[in-house]
């Protein structure tokens, strides 16, 4: 693509040859001269001479800031947004893997399939009365079981399960391995020490915008649904188990466990490998950090640390007591000697 | 179903209007007026003027303390375990969902099937020598590795890959995404700092009445076998390592690993995230608690807890005064001083 | 296979009756006697007598302390390598489960692959423009998404997926339910408290020599690639994030962790369940132990271990602090009321 292209597509002012072709994007420590990067935060003005990239995406205080460049720019207000459109740009869209209805899918005669541009792939299998929406795509070997629903713009990478029942809203992503609407964890015990199955009647829902990462399980509600709202996003092998409530737009990051019945609010960010005990809430706009474990219900907003999670001020200071535990013991002895 | 019939099908009492038509179970918060809900637990009593519910399972000491009533009433000794069954009576089986060999399915000559109501979903494969029992069910996209056996009853959702030469008893349930039989982790280094695999050449055996949650995965073992004994219940994306004994009845939450040749025993209880170390030996009846970390033998029945795994009360007493160590530290420092 | 072509192939002296059939490896304590097991290591002499294996492999130095027995024998300087290779030749190998191109695969006419030995199962779909080796093997239902490239001697299990561009190297195994290449987990914030995706137009490279446990799952970068480098080995249920790059000959153990941009060296051990966060490094021959979460870079290779990573020796006398922190409190206290 021309970077004047690129430039118009942005509403950029272009500095310096807007004809030369512009092929990929690269990091501006190692981008190369058919490569377009950008400078949005200080700390990397100072790459600005030294890259050998073919054009630069920067921001009009910073192209004040220099003086005659030989470099070739497109100036903008807001260079990292843009950078984020010229990444779209230059994707290659998996989107344009599978077009139209594979012949070897399998799909049941009872099923409801838009007829505006869906995409299913070669050996899925779509199950009695499911629905699936426009401009959907489904890639290889995935599985859509009985009256599971699937909205528009919805895209499905390969080897997904989806169970019977489930319903997914429009512009949703979901990406390999996953499993939707798996049975809740629920057995009784049998005087004997054995198990009986509590039957998980329920299903899951997941709203629109929301991205589900690969390997990732969320099971179905023992009654009613297990709900993940509007605009959530959440990262790979996640575990959400029966009838958790996810609130919208909060992000859960990699290996998170969600146990049971747990309420999350909107708005949170869940940090990597955390877990979260059944039946509490957690309140809006809580921020939970890595490998916290999370017992009991949070209700004030704030950021929350350690193996069982506190305010993270307070396990900041108790890290670093823990941290001199030793010294402080030994003096306090010695103290007590004298 | 007409409420007259739950009624007989539990052989219960009914009081009220038994020709209403029950189309669904509910919660008994948010039941409509054609679900059925249940009251065993005394804090939901509460909610048995409010609910919408077309009819309540109650227990005869919660009917006998009403007065008159208008609702509809089933009356059972147990209301709990009745609702159990009413759940399953509305449950919408998967087992619904194949029917017979589907003509996609690629299964080798070689494979012994039962004729007595095997179903085979469309795009499974099954491999040379490999045994499938009476009444069993595989949905869609199932990988089953050359002389793999199955059990009767055993109930197999989409995309679940079990390796070759393993053996899975009767009555077993597997969620989408399992993984059985791939290979230990073992290697041996090389003096250049390179490794050589071991062979892993021993198989995992799957005990009766087992169910293992999605995207779990369960190793075989280098020598013989890795062995998940009868009744016991894993959530999902467990991961059980080669060589490594679960005993009878042991109930495993989501996203615990167990390392190499652990032997855990029968009853115990592992919560979510837990971790515990190979090559040590768990009592039967322990109870692990969430996120804990096992690292040595436990040879004494209880509850267990805590970063480094001990017993509850003593973790209890640990995080009291670790909560409270930055006064008590303030405290013996000040007083030292005076 | 007699005992004698055993001992042939690891040139060793045979003691006993070469003639007796050999048909499987067995562990000392629980071999039959047509099993072949080892003694390497001196803790398991004691069982010498009482084995009912049909033949053992023993070290020279060992047999030379023994005096007299009536035991079938393989005597070799290195019993254990030897024992490896016993191992191998009695292995089913999975290599056998596919033998050519299966008639249900669905392959691009624009892949490329090689026909020298190449095996592809059931149900597979190999994308436009893919690349796939000599001698490799793809087990039934993996997808293979375009523009991906496999090298030699690759043997990849079913249900695996692989996303457009990445690149496998040779000989690289890959286990049931892999996910690579799915989209690294980048979002940025919008005024309104929703996110937008970040595209992430990377991919994933995987050096010769890795092996990938099953369920593990490797985003591509977000630009550029997530390299795992030469020799390197993944246990089952690994996250690797965008951009992470882990250097040559580092093992992972089961449900590790890591965050994007993290840097791991070479030769370095992390244990099971440890968490990495993002834009660290790890230096070459570093040992994460079991749990760990690992916060900040670290620059001096050892041993490191503790909820908050800190060298082991530190934190076991941190947790013997612990241990007896409640005892300590009191003493200080009755010392001070004194």
């Amino acid at each position: 693509m021309k970077l004047s292209e690129i430039s118009e597509k942005l509403s950029g002012k272009i500095i310096g040859n807007g004809s030369i072709e512009i092929t990929n994007v690269g990091k501006i420590e190692s981008a190369k001269k058919d490569e377009i990067t950008f400078i949005a935060n200080p700390l990397y003005e100072k790459y600005f001479d030294l890259t050998k990239a073919g054009a630069i995406i920067v921001s009009e205080q910073f192209f004040n800031s220099i003086n005659n460049t030989n470099k070739n720019l497109i100036v903008l207000n807001d260079p990292y947004s843009g950078f984020l459109k010229v990444l779209d740009m230059f994707s290659i869209h998996a989107k344009s893997q599978v077009k139209g209805i594979h012949s070897s899918a399998i799909i049941s005669d009872l099923a409801v399939i838009s007829d505006d541009n869906v995409s299913i792939g070669a050996n899925c299998f779509i199950g009695d009365n499911c629905k699936i929406g426009n401009n959907t795509t489904i890639l290889p070997n995935c599985v859509i079981m009985n009256e599971a629903e699937i909205g528009e713009n919805v895209f499905i990478y390969p080897n997904v399960s989806i169970y019977n029942n489930c319903k997914i809203g429009n512009n949703v992503t979901i990406h390999s391995g996953v499993v939707i609407g798996s049975d809740g964890f629920g057995f009784a015990k049998n005087s004997d020490g054995s198990y009986q199955k509590i039957p998980q009647t329920g299903n899951v829902v997941i709203d629109d915008y929301v991205e589900i990462g690969s390997n990732t399980t969320i099971d179905r509600a023992t009654i009613g649904s297990t709900l993940i709202c509007k605009g959530v996003k959440i990262d790979n092998q996640v575990q959400i188990a029966h009838n958790v409530v996810i609130g919208e737009n909060t992000v859960i990051a990699a290996q998170v466990g969600i146990a049971g019945s747990a309420k999350i609010g909107k708005n949170c960010m869940i940090a990597g490998q955390a877990g979260i005990v059944g039946h509490i809430e957690i309140c809006d706009n809580t921020i939970i950090t890595a490998s916290v474990g999370v017992s009991k219900s949070i209700t004030k907003p704030g950021i929350y640390s350690g193996y069982r999670a506190q305010p993270m001020k307070k396990e900041l200071k108790l890290q670093a007591i823990l941290r001199r535990l030793e010294d402080i013991m030994n003096e306090l002895k010695s103290n007590k000697i004298k």
